[in-house]
């Protein structure tokens, strides 16, 4: 048998000892952040993140679950699977387009359990507020908390409220935690993408990053574009009863979804080509993003996923997220393949390919 | 049988009908923030937060185990009964005698758990950053929080990381939120004090609060104080295995063991009464105190409890604490009446007798 495993390499049930091998490059990569101040960078969710949780983070509260760095941690308690997730928000403008904080901060949670292959049961809200932050906008983002929580099927079971002197924040951020239940018998994880696989977007990308960013007013562009920030947990039950095949979900926020991307073919050792003419971008979005000089791909939306799915079960899929309002323009936007493992490469329309690599700097920041 | 519940009033059992019975009189009180602004005082844990928490938080959010107030939400998931919880942690400034925020957040979660019967778990640690904050304190920070998860035995699985510009935060806010199992039978719960009813704190009060408070520089005191800052959560077991007559606990954070008397006064209709000369605080607490005005009373500690014990079990729980470490100095500081329900009444040390309300104001903002 342990020949058998010498020359298979590692099952795909073989998890815990892929994460131990994980640790043991990380150990011996050593990472370390360079800079000797934190930077809007370090919370991008690109490179610099990355580096400060893996030199930060990762090396100092090391464990297993820890160090899969999935959107959810999945826990045993009793005969119970328990996924269980925390996001904190600091979006600015608190109010904009199709949403506020409140339920972005509810259907973030909601969608990090979602994409854990969880049901979502239960959530906690904290919130820090500024001293002088008017009563009524805080009962309204409130009001909305209640509102997507009710839409999620999820309850707020515990809370907390922090209050800072005038200038020690700004205006309100919101905390949710989450936990949910595992009923499904097959994991789900980003390093079980393998050669073949299709990668498929449930909508459009960016709709949510270009909102809020004009949503602040500090640029002259105007474009009728709304949050896409909803719950997608009914779409991805749907999903996965559709489609078993299913190896990985995340859902695109922060560094959107090339950063989803480059997790996938880092965590699984692949290389994904993602055909750019296949990628759902609405006009208005793309339109204000080249303004901004920013590609879509990079921008984040709290109501999307990315799936990783074995090729031969690409259509169910497909169709299943077609037959939800949230998935109605999903499409297959490129596969996986075994060359240049780690890399995410792009097949632009004018027949070239380039690198879509982690996000340096941070374009857009306070987003979520 | 109908008959017999109109006459003998609510069983201990019958938790559910007591809550709708509290959501009832809630819905009838409606409760209402007069100011239009935020200020400090909503976040000091006292009349102020109350009325925030009833009239913004439940009003809009209500739901049965929400309603509960407790520090930990129970509940069913499969067959396990969960504890979960959450605090968010501003405490300024970020490094004080004893311990520091890192600490801190994962002692105040775990404490959390551990007064609503469970044991700990798993926590998430969600951080905001100011732009600018130095990475060295935050590895310090997280190192910390490291060994304080290691002594308590628990996990960090979860985390996030935002960042946001300079002026945004005060240096890092740390949330962390935590899941533990119940496994005992009985509930444990503020609403269950009895007439005859002891009430014990675990050791000296205040340690924490004048601490920090002394630590920000700004007054001229100088005490040889540290802050009691540890997770409780062995005591608490020993405590309940020892005394199975314990019917609520609470750690006595921010307001004060003050604060925690109240809302037992005001959730089980009864009156608390107080023997200040029992009330153990250290002469260096006392003096700082006296020089600042604030009675001990309403200052956060970090690692002491209140415990509300069926009076026959009261030597034994005390020796259950004494037994323990941070239990050292456990003390029996007064008895749960059925007269003014609601309110807690300290019998001086001068033989009077006066109202310890719930605090107006907040004389010590960012101790936690």
């Amino acid at each position: 048998m342990a020949q058998h495993a010498d020359h298979a390499g590692p099952e795909r049930g073989d998890r815990e000892q892929q994460v131990l091998d994980r640790i043991d490059r990380a150990r011996r990569r050593k990472p370390k952040v360079r800079e000797e101040r934190i930077t809007l960078a370090h919370g991008s969710g690109g490179k610099a993140t990355q580096t400060l949780v893996e030199a930060v983070f990762l090396e100092n509260l090391r464990n297993p679950v820890l160090e899969q760095l999935e959107d959810g941690a999945e826990l045993a308690v009793g005969n119970a699977r328990l996924a269980f997730t925390t996001d904190s928000f600091v979006v600015s403008p608190l109010f904009f387009p199709g949403g506020d904080i409140g339920d972005l901060a509810v259907n973030g949670t909601v969608n990090d359990l979602a994409v854990s292959g969880a049901r979502p049961l239960f959530l906690s809200a904290g919130f820090i507020i500024e001293e002088g932050f008017p009563v009524a906008d805080l009962t309204r983002i409130v009001t909305s908390m209640s509102e997507a929580a009710e839409a999620a099927g999820v309850r707020v079971v515990t809370g907390d409220t922090k209050v800072v002197q005038k200038g020690g924040a700004d205006g309100c951020y919101v905390n949710t935690s989450g936990v949910g239940v595992i009923e499904r018998r097959t994991r789900l994880g980003v390093e079980t993408a393998r050669p073949g696989d299709a990668v498929l977007v449930s909508g459009p990308v960016g709709d949510h990053g270009i909102t809020v960013m004009l949503a602040r007013g500090e640029l002259d562009i105007e474009a009728d574009v709304a949050s896409d920030t909803a719950p997608v947990h009914e779409m991805v039950a749907d999903l996965l009863r559709a489609a078993p095949g299913v190896r990985a979900l995340r859902d695109a926020t922060r560094g959107g979804v090339a950063t989803v991307l480059n997790e996938i073919a880092r965590a699984s050792e692949v290389s994904v080509v993602v055909d750019e003419g296949a990628v759902p971008v609405r006009t208005e979005v793309r339109g204000a993003s080249e303004l901004l000089g920013i590609d879509p791909l990079y921008v984040a939306c709290e109501g999307r996923i990315v799936v990783v799915v074995d090729a031969a079960q690409a259509d169910a899929a497909l169709r299943a997220m077609r037959a939800h309002p949230l998935g109605a323009d999903a499409a297959n936007i490129g596969h996986v393949v075994a060359d240049a493992p780690g890399m995410v490469l792009l097949n632009t329309a004018f027949g070239g390919t380039r690198i879509v690599d982690l996000l340096v700097g941070d374009p857009l920041p306070r987003i979520c």
